[in-house]
């Protein structure tokens, strides 16, 4: 027995008396006969006949891999298709494709804001807080929504530039950032706003552009937007959409798309379908957020912790690790999938259920779904 | 026109002077009817029709994405198959599958290596580089190949655990790193050694079953395998290969691992099909290496300089960025995609080709590659 590997033993021990051991449980093709409310794929669209056969017209086309770096073999036509789709979508004057929204994250801040500051929220996603420590600019954590904290941040600076970086509904509690008043601090104070789109892209806004085109903000040049491919669009990937400046800086400077290999074409594909989808069908959207609307007020009523929904995820907030796994077990058992949530991906005392709404659920699964909570609620007050 | 934009045009128009302005390109299904020396598909199994119908009929049976985390329902049971296969594959106790090599190296480097020491190769992969930032542990950067600074990073530290990294084979020069050496210091300091096989992985040692395993040291519990799922696997994605205790803390405690969606089930599939394929097609491998030494032979003869492959990669160092430029748009004149590096891939001066290998190169591509080469040569010599 090695001695790093009893380090890394002691650290599992520890993590174990905390309830805060993973496991990986690998699910069959139909959600093992469960209704998924676990997954972020909003639109239903992650088995849709039209995004599985642009996949394999794509895959048939263009091969299994893009073979290389977007700088050298890794851009298709068909990347450079779903750019121009992607940005007219969303009203913006450029996209630019990653394999990851990730990785679209860690470039966006980094290239921006190296040698500057940033300010970011504190409810920001993991890979936010990965790019902001990367990112070599001095870094300020504003508190949750804190608009005046971002501004004095912003005018307390020494640094010449500054990027603020904001999810823009935020992954754990649903909420929506204040955009309106983050970009007018920005405006003012000379700095570029980086919104994280991954929640809102496909269900804020018409037809799902999402909420920076929602607050009529989408062709302000000081607005960069990242998304994900990966949660509406039913596919794999990120992109960053901004000025045409911003995406030549991120072209030339980069590090996680220079020196990443590009998205695969099956991937590209199903992406571009999902968008073209969104464009005919601008009902989906807002199916996707009533549903949400309707889980929120069904926990409510049963006088759970939860949150006005601003996109498909509704927070159930239950306190203690392992409370939440054992009420998003007793869900399974009967007959739903939610999501569960404890340290790090919450604040501690924050564990909690997540349920993320979907455009296709069914009104039968609603009353499994309500039993499920009603569960939940009966063994909490049982306890 | 506002400020943060000026700021970006400004760096622009400096990399500009500098030579150092990027250009995507994107090519078409066939790479626009160039020999294809540029992209890192070494085996040639990007449109192959095993791969592609692998693909095909995961998307069918999985859909377009994986929908989550993998630790919510972005695990399917073909993620774990291909985790089961991996591993066997390269002799390795277990694998982790990542939605890229970049997220893979990151999760691999800062889980294991926090609060402690990293040392790294300073010709290590950015993936690495900034793995080694994001990690919050000290950082020594070691001259490239340089076994005694290792062990005198390794010795003089005050940190209990420490980390060593470093690219099997290295992706500029495409030298081997001192592996059996790296692994004895390793051992006698107590430290976990950690090597990135992207390049390595189905071109280096029997069957494809990389540089770690071709040394005997596979089963070794204190060394940790990264790999690429994106290069001679010809699909997406990337993998941690370890003991079990690796693979734990990474599912518990990789942030790249645990907020970053699962790989699209099209990716799996392929990957999953290009393992099978090296098992049955043990000569594949080889077939590529020695394409590489003929590459490097022909470069000799013609005077360029370059270096004894240890796998794929074949560089050819020009010295400034435009001679890189202007040689590999020569090269596509007659006929040949080659890969053209300029800092910040290389350092400066080291401006080169890049020549990949592939396993299915035929005698005729091999005489305009040469004339191609020649073409260089003579530009070179009539300046
Ligand atoms: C807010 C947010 N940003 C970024 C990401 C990362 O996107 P991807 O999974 O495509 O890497 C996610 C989720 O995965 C997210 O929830
Ligand atoms: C040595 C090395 N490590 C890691 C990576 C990253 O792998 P991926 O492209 O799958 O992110 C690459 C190339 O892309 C590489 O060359």
């Amino acid at each position: 027995m090695s001695r790093p590997l009893d380090r890394l033993r002691a650290a599992a021990a520890d993590r174990e008396a905390a309830g805060l051991r993973r496991a990986l449980r690998p699910r069959g093709p139909d959600h093992d006969g469960l209704i998924d409310l676990a997954s972020n794929d909003y639109l239903g669209l992650s088995r849709d006949d039209r995004l599985v056969k642009a996949a394999v017209r794509a895959t048939e086309k263009w091969g299994t891999g893009s073979t290389g770096s977007r700088l050298v073999t890794g851009s298709t036509w068909l990347h450079a298709e779903l750019e121009t789709r992607l940005a007219a979508f969303a009203g913006a004057p450029r996209a630019l494709v990653f394999s990851s929204g990730y990785l679209a994250n860690l470039a966006a801040v980094t290239a921006l804001a190296r040698g500057g500051l940033v300010v970011s929220d504190a409810g920001n996603h993991a890979s936010i807080v990965d790019a902001c420590r990367l990112s070599r600019a001095r870094v300020v954590v504003t508190p949750h929504g804190d608009v005046a904290a971002v501004e004095a941040a912003l005018r307390e600076r020494a640094e010449e530039h500054a990027v603020v970086v904001t999810d823009a509904v935020f992954s754990v509690d649903g909420d929506l950032a204040p955009l309106p008043a983050l970009h007018a601090a920005a405006v003012r104070h000379g700095a570029l706003l980086v919104v994280d789109e991954a929640h809102s892209l496909g269900v804020v806004g018409e037809s799902g552009r999402g909420a920076v085109y929602a607050a009529g903000l989408a062709r302000d040049a000081r607005i960069v937007r990242t998304v994900t491919l990966s949660k509406s669009l039913a596919s794999q990937g990120g992109a960053v959409l901004g000025a045409p400046e911003v995406v030549e800086t991120l072209i030339d400077t980069g590090r996680s798309f220079i020196f990443d290999t590009g998205l695969a074409p099956a991937c590209v594909g199903a992406a571009l379908q999902a968008v073209e989808i969104l464009e005919k069908q601008p009902e989906l959207p807002e199916r996707a957020s009533s549903m949400a609307r309707t889980l929120a007020g069904a926990a409510r009523e049963l006088g759970l912790e939860t949150a006005d929904p601003a996109a498909a995820v509704v927070p159930i907030v239950l306190g203690r690790p392992d409370d939440a796994v054992s009420a998003a077990t007793l869900c399974a058992e009967l007959g739903v999938r939610v999501g569960c949530f404890r340290p790090p991906s919450v604040p501690h005392g924050r564990s909690s259920l997540r349920l993320t709404a979907r455009a296709n659920l069914r009104s039968d699964d609603l009353a499994v779904i309500r039993r499920a909570l009603t569960a939940v609620v009966e063994r909490k007050v049982g306890k």
